[in-house]
């Protein structure tokens, strides 16, 4: 049995564990006051060509958008978001649970545009509704999918136009950031958000996320709010330790480039065959749409999650690469189909 | 410089980054449905010679304690604590920020008293008050004392009594069982408590802690709460390998061993110079009182954090020891003296 | 410029107003534990016919609706309500800023139905999203309409047998207990839900809802909720009053029955003319089809909520009647046309 | 029995009926958008001598404390009470409920002072803890003693200066106005204050609070958080009728001033018969020192509440009169000392 579950099955990659171990008997200041979380801070920060952002490591990305979002939005407001949308769907009422309303339009292609923004927009015009106050992104989408400049820069002026913050969970970033159809760079992310982040749990880390706060008017007494959410981790240096590995040099890219690649050779051969996607395929997830009998076929060798039965009984699944993923593990599954 | 400031200033005891290592490459299934947080879990229950216990492993500590306490308070109801407790002063208002009071009474030598909890409890009669529901006491106490079987028995008896649930903060737990004046094995807590955790990052992990449901009508849903937390981490094996390095044998009590000897030779040496103590020293924490003017000898060769200035102008502060905490340092701190 | 904007345009029904000068200088006991709101609730229990439920008098609808789900929820769960919902529509975020998600499922005519239900619980089947654990419906609807007795029955059989609890919002149950189409005694309400409420606020009272709770086991301590939320009056007897005048005799069924028939004539004159309803008129609201010319004609004379407009430009607007609408104001609207 | 448990035993003075009756079957704007409301916050702004503040009104005195506090704080900030404060004790944690701690110090005599703002303000450094944000202070405090101008600009200096907000619970101001110590004028109020309101629940009204918005910060969008807390009635115009008939002449000093003499009255008879008090007695609440025995033999002529029992065996009781007070009862009263 082989997973394509999801990209966060395996330990980190060997590099990252390896300064863990060399790193492993200095002593460090805690709750990310640490050498390493600077270093690391400042790595991420040469990349986004910026040094006006504040940057925080955090331990995971439920975590990281609840903190986000209830940091900066009073009880009243709310964060729009596409029906897709992992603060929506798939964590457990972790928003509401800290207040606020999720109000979602339904995803296009796994994204939300600029008209799916002014319809939430416009339809919370009145003291008895929740006002929108944030919106919020994920790139790669929750389906795999993947804004362009021009897209990113529509939502952006968008939000500016209405005074919405922009928050952009970037826990799969590092696929978007090394697919073919990008054309993003790091640093239009601190251009054209307020804030977002960067993964580490699914592009090699054993845990973490990078969020980096770049507008000036979100930054203060941040540290308190990770303290009160407990995603404060007392060796905070063992996050900073991990993105530092990451970002010294290319290892974030490489990683991320590494499972696009095999990705693209799994889509490469179902388009040979034929399939159908449920969502355009451009970056370590794909969800073919694959038969009953493929499913029965192939289940007690490869691991992978339904994404949902179409009315006419076929089924989109989701396959998942990454950094962990063995060309081995690929081949045979493109011989399954 | 060395740094006595906490237990918590390196990484991981070498053999859990060796298993790290060794398992790195598996696959395992998400969130902490895993084998090695199996293993972990069957490794702790027979520690505590119980089956029926529920564990979970939770990142962080602040974490652990808003967790739990918002998962079984309705909104009225609040937990009674020390005034020194963790959850109390420490926590940036996370609990609170759950929405629960922390009902406060002063503590006796770090510690809650079955004569606090009276107290606490009789204060709070009417339905225009918060109705008491849960006791939060830590062991070792915030201030490095140990609860002794019959204290712990009593508080159990108390609650029971009155109807409230006891939670037991382990985040040092490891250094009370091996504390010299400890009469408590880890199945007691089992026995006394209604949920209690087993701290991993104190006490030789890069960060995690065991938490233990010992009270059948609290298991329910508890993963649920986990996520709504934003506590679930994708890679939640790496948190149960890492207390299955701690438990699969004596690793766990050899640490806790260790930065106990390291605190009774520091000990040892204050009192034969005659220092006084904050409170009674007998954990990896010690709490001397010293002048002004030893502060200004010693700041900068050795860090340690300032608990309290004392009316007559002594200072108590706080030394703590670890597993990773050196001889050598140690012999230079008492030099001190 | 006369107002179909609502029924809570004006003050209270004579005969309530009367009873508050009558006892006014009373001496009366707090917080609802007096004579009065001991009276009405052994009113309403004759109603009911059942002795064993709990009443509470809550000051507002959206108050109500707040600490009910607030007080029966776990963090992690949810309410399942049709997307016309008031709890998911114009409450200002107020049932998420007690920290839970309403789940929605498109409405039918107004109504969340057994299918709706079975579709929002079996879409939640993870421990990654929210969990369904009550079902919320409002009697009449927001859309004006009414629940028979076997629709009732069969959401109360669904929630039932998936778990879930079933509140009723009886913000106007007035309307539907005297609705021509209605099949439901008041006593059939506390067989089927496990809490409702009996709107007091669009029913001739200053203001009040009086809560009932069916369910054993969601009696306790629920006073403490109540003041917890801030929805415990001082003078509390206030409520009581005004809910003994309304049910010591038949007088809540009348203002219903009365609006009503009003409404009625209104219906009849739109349906002779040839109007189309956006919803199923049956009680105190309203929901005709009219042009932009008919609002362009009448919006100097008479006030009313637009509802929607559709997408053939035709506009469904909101006309509702109270006891305090005048017979002349109904056929000045009527000559309209 | 008579009771002098509180003051709000009774309903509504006189002249406010008859306003109610007399504008009962005009239609007002739901919301408190309605021009009764308008004039009452006119009547109101000219007793301030200030036009540029916002006035609302929120039905309760808790709601309006938890309404008020939440509105303004981050999650991680706290506010500052004395540990007599209503929103520490008496109001079922429906602060925590909202997310927020109440750190307290001793109260003196009843009474916030600098030193204690300051002492709270200097154990709350570091963002390991809560950060103060506002102080919560109560004129008439909840011991009946009453805050001198110097009092009161003294921590109004020191809140701006620790950059806190001051938020006052004027839910008995009537009888602090018009208390014989008394040297402030409402106008006083609105100066010293960022936010404080005009308590009508104990002062003749129904129920009623008038929350005043003096600093501009305060004010944007403070109407969906109303509505978001459940505080805004549909009828508004109820609590706007109120406040018009105490305000638009001398009707709400009166009733504060006739709460007063009665209660001069009390003390004076005390005090002769050489009674002590366990606060200073200025206002409509007194809190004299009895033995057992005097509560025997009352208890069943005089309703009174018990506020503490003293380490010598006597008892500190609470004796509160109001506009509804009646002569005779007060000299029954006096007739038992």
């Amino acid at each position: 049995m082989y997973s394509f579950r999801n990209d966060y099955s395996e330990g980190a990659h060997p590099r990252i564990l390896e300064m863990l171990m060399k790193t492993n008997l200095e002593q460090s200041d805690g709750y990310g006051l640490d050498k390493h979380s600077r270093n690391a801070a400042n790595y991420i920060k040469k990349r986004l060509k910026r040094e006006d952002v504040d940057i925080h490591f955090i331990p995971g990305g439920t975590q990281t958008n609840l903190l986000t979002i209830s940091s900066f939005l009073r009880p009243f407001e709310c964060v729009i978001s596409a029906d897709t949308g992992h603060v929506n769907v798939h964590e457990t009422g972790a928003i509401e649970a800290t207040g606020h309303k999720v109000v979602t339009v339904p995803h296009q292609d796994g994204k939300l545009t600029k008209e799916g923004i002014l319809q939430a927009f416009g339809a919370h015009e009145t003291e008895h509704m929740v006002k929108p106050a944030m919106v919020y992104i994920s790139n790669t989408t929750e389906l795999g999918t993947v804004y362009s400049k021009a897209e990113l820069s529509e939502i952006s002026r968008t939000c500016k136009r209405l005074g919405l913050l922009l928050f952009l969970d970037g826990a799969r970033i590092a696929s978007a950031l090394t697919s073919t159809v990008n054309d993003l760079e790091l640093s239009d992310y601190a251009q054209f958000t307020d804030i977002f982040y960067i993964g580490g749990t699914k592009n090699g880390a054993l845990f973490g996320e990078a969020l980096v706060i770049c507008n000036d008017s979100l930054k203060k007494d941040f540290r308190f709010m990770i303290k009160n959410r407990g995603a404060m981790l007392a060796k905070g240096f063992v996050t900073g330790i991990q993105f530092e590995a990451l970002f010294e040099d290319d290892l974030y890219y490489e990683l991320g480039r590494d499972a696009n690649e095999l990705a693209r050779l799994i889509e490469k051969a179902l388009k040979e065959k034929g399939y159908e996607f449920y969502a355009t395929p451009c970056s370590n997830q794909l969800f073919p749409i694959v038969s009953k009998a493929y499913i029965d076929k192939t289940q007690n060798d490869f691991a992978y999650n339904i994404e949902k039965i179409l009315p006419d009984g076929r089924v989109a699944i989701r396959f998942v690469t990454s950094w962990a993923t063995t060309k081995n593990s690929v081949d045979a599954l493109i011989a399954t189909f």
